[in-house]
């Protein structure tokens, strides 16, 4: 089993270092490698990929015996509907790319045409079997698979690097050439080498249809670095379950269901923060995009942000503590898909974290005491201490046993049933018994309570519908009475998750769409020199995004699981 | 323990970012952030360091139960050794530097004594440190001896980071001022930020002092990365060891010592590629540091590659398939160093495989059909190969069972002696036993050999001396028919993980002393422009030292334990 996923992640890696060069090349040096060059290898890594998957889908899974067990930790659904919503963002974005090709396509070869088509096939296809196959322990052809997957990882990691690259020179190129028509008001068009072609002889005819486009081809970018970056994460568990037997012992648990009952303060906080950022977000791209902006459109967003981290750290903070007062047992099985999401939360925390430290060294070296620098200042040293107290909230609530409070508020609701329902013991044995395995399989409220009347209804139906009654009520007495002992910590945990799902979405939405003040602030961009924080950008910027997003999945199921 | 671990992650992430962003503030405007404030925060961490060092020597490790378990596995020789030597050449560097200063007193402030002093002091104490505990498992204190040791491993980072950058600017400038030199024939002297200072007022006089000052701190500055990179890890291994409990069933193994017998092949071949290879490496270094570096030279250079790397390939596919023939027994048992190295091992060997992709790309893209383009091109895909292939070798080779091969030639000779001594049932049952126990722990063949004839005469005093010498003859005579049947594997192996060792001390000892043909044949560096390449290779070029003398290390004990 080590061979094989050695070998595979031997190829693996030897097919992105191959990419990551061609790309490395096309950025460095434009005459040589083209983008078409890099368009040809990726077509072809995703023909490979296609025909494995095809196999994959028609062969190995059909064989007898390919799938005995299936995780049921890997893939929930939050994840595969992120990866439908994502691919069909990026299908889109695609037609949109056809689309101008097609009105351009007096100045475009062919190929700009091929290559989008190859890839949304690719992404229709690969969508379909990541959503029916992401809970696959296959357990035939394991090398061959194995191969297959790396491959398919390797492909998406590359076109995540071709598009944050490109996303990013974008983003650049925007910028600056609103810099520069700032200063030459708009008599010298810029031309950039990547843009020549479009603004010497190509560019959009002024209908509608082109302008719609070109404009939604800007604004689903992101959608496209996020679609290829889940991918990689649902393929990779997928990888490691490969011919893993699970006992049949851990029979799959039926998964709480996502409820909004019991939750008042978080909502509320968390969507007032919502409303607020939008608010926020829209003046500040009005501002930033239409003219020179300003100071105060900064001071707006930064103070935004120092309202809201602190609020969200102290949430986290708390709910780490709760954590560690509600001692419930940890769940130390093996799960390659919560070992994986602790990775995930802790490598993409490292890109938003690392430009957090540069900005720090960038404002204390050259003036700390300046309103907005001490702003960005007081936002950068909170962005590490709210990135930290999250992770470290999450990974706790994901490392503990769902069902146990709920079995020992059945415990407890027990003791004050035993003592008054003394007369039936031996029933009421075996009654506990397959009620407790119950509790372990239904952990909601509501529906315990349920089951429960069934269960007793059915065991009792000679016990007489007096006596029945009465029991019935003092059990639910004294059940919901250490219901509303416990439920304090749970309901806390609830509030605070909640909020802070809230608070990650609109964090994650404002990036996305185009808000990049620490590229448009100008204060590190002329500290470290344009290319080098250029360069820190690139590296940070998807990652904080991918972040924020992957964050709102674990504190989702912080919040089921509570 | 998670959280202990989790918690000291997390400090010895911040203190690495805050570090980096430092480092790079330095590298990229000088201005502002001066490498006497990049010092002044090293030292600050080296303090820190040395108190808790101090600590934990005087206070933790001599508590009560503190040290119950050593981890047989941690801290082998050969890495106590190389911390020593690399220590000692690194004092010998600070102490040149300080000399340095001492000559220029007049020119250099007080804090270029200062801290070279400390560091001096750093790494002994450090030294002394890993020396004495690398193999510690400490019972007590655990979260504080955590969060020391992942101090001490950032500040080892750190330092390893200042290192490559200063290393490779060096080298840079070096290569420019060769250039500036040969164009302007000694008009113009060239000022680098860097050296400004040096070159207006303070060149060194013309002593001899001082140009041994200068030329030993030079030529020292390689083995100084190379000592924080092992502290790193040896730090590592205690940091994972720390609060875990080796069952007893697991005796420390009496490790097989190095032997040189029944190897021909291997170091004849090995030596040879040495010799050749050191005369090469100083043919280049005349040629390519004298007057301008000429084709002819690199040619050379890479041809010795070319000749050696498929050698060192084939060597090691044959290695993996004797091991595949064996069937030896996995260890599997929970280890750390070994996964350490094993992960090191891979992520050094990026660094060299990343390079490599470079330059193909890049040859490829230009001409691959001119003579040295082609050497170069056939140069870098045989180096991925063999990295690859080597690292397939050592890992194989580090999860076999290391004795399983010597008892498996016990049990073949003893069917032999059953057949002879038939007539003491009873006791060479107790003896089979016992001597069973003993090859689990010496499988020295030579020792096992005398160790036998000790045992069987202390059991057999009362057969008669002729029955005895007759038996033992027997048995010999069988122990060495099934030695000598076994045996060409295991000198097979022996031969390849010898040449292996030798190949690689020379392809290490090459660029650590100042061989950078990637750097210095231009061909990359005009494709990817100067900047950039710069950059690539800053990163590769250490981790591929490293990774030389870590495959070193690992093949060292695949030569051991076959």
């Amino acid at each position: 089993q080590k061979a094989g996923q050695l070998f595979s992640g031997l190829l693996a890696m030897n097919v992105v270092f191959l990419g990551s060069a061609f790309i490395s090349s096309m950025i460095f040096n434009h005459v040589a490698i083209t983008l078409a060059d890099v368009w040809i290898l990726l077509s072809i890594l995703k023909v490979l990929c296609l025909c494995w998957i095809i196999y994959y889908l028609l062969g190995t899974s059909r064989q007898p015996h390919a799938v005995l067990y299936r995780d049921s930790h890997a893939g929930p659904i939050w994840i595969r509907g992120s990866v439908l919503l994502f691919g069909s963002f990026s299908i889109l974005l695609n037609m949109f790319q056809i689309g101008y090709s097609v009105i351009l396509i007096h100045c475009k070869s062919m190929v700009e045409i091929v290559f989008p088509s190859i890839e949304i096939l690719f992404i229709c296809t690969q969508a379909f079997f990541l959503w029916h196959h992401s809970k696959d322990c296959i357990q035939v052809q394991h090398n061959f698979t194995r191969c297959g997957l790396m491959l398919t990882i390797a492909t998406n990691l590359l076109l995540w690097l071709l598009a944050v690259t490109n996303d990013t020179i974008h983003m650049e190129i925007e910028s600056q050439l609103r810099e520069v028509e700032q200063r030459f008001a708009g008599k010298a068009p810029f031309s950039h080498p990547y843009l020549r072609n479009e603004t010497t002889s190509c560019t959009c005819p002024n209908t509608t249809i082109c302008k719609v486009f070109q404009k939604g081809y800007i604004l689903l970018y992101p959608f496209n670095t996020e679609y290829c970056l889940v991918c990689c994460s649902v393929l990779y568990v997928i990888w490691k379950n490969v011919g893993r037997r699970i006992s049949h012992h851990h029979v799959p648990h039926i998964k709480p269901k996502f409820k909004l009952q019991g939750v008042v303060f978080g909502p509320l906080l968390g969507t007032t923060a919502v409303i607020i950022g939008i608010c926020i977000f829209m003046m500040y791209q009005i501002q930033a995009t239409g003219s020179a902006p300003n100071h105060q459109v900064f001071v707006m967003y930064y103070s935004y942000y120092i309202v809201l981290l602190p609020l969200m750290s102290v949430g986290a903070v708390i709910g780490t503590i709760i954590h560690a007062l509600e001692k419930r047992e940890l769940d130390t099985l093996k799960n390659p898909t919560r070992s994986l999401d602790v990775i995930l939360l802790m490598g993409a925390a490292l890109g938003q974290i690392g430009m957090s430290y540069f900005s720090i060294v960038a404002i204390v070296a050259t003036d700390p005491r300046d309103l907005l620098n001490s702003l960005i200042l007081s936002y950068s040293v909170l962005l590490i201490f709210q990135n930290i107290t999250q992770n470290v909230f999450i990974i706790d609530g994901l490392h503990r046993q769902p069902f146990v409070a709920a079995a020992e508020a059945r415990h407890t609701g027990h003791a004050g049933q035993h003592a008054v329902a003394s007369e039936l013991p031996a029933e009421e044995e075996t009654t506990t018994s397959s009620k407790q395995e119950h509790t372990q399989i239904s952990p909601g409220k509501e529906e315990e309570m349920k089951e429960e009347q069934n269960h007793e209804a059915y065991n009792q139906r000679r016990v007489s519908m007096l006596e029945l009654g009465q029991e019935i009520r003092k059990a639910s007495l004294s059940y919901l009475h250490s219901y509303s002992h416990l439920s304090w910590k749970r309901r806390a945990l609830r509030e605070i998750s909640f909020f802070l799902v809230l608070c990650n979405i609109i964090l994650w939405v404002m990036p996305t769409f185009g808000a990049h003040p620490v590229f448009e602030n100008g204060l590190e961009k002329s500290f470290y020199g344009y290319s080098t924080w250029f360069a820190i950008v690139n590296f940070g910027l998807p990652l904080g995004v991918f972040y924020r997003m992957h964050s709102v999945g674990g504190l989702l199921e912080v919040y089921i699981t509570a």
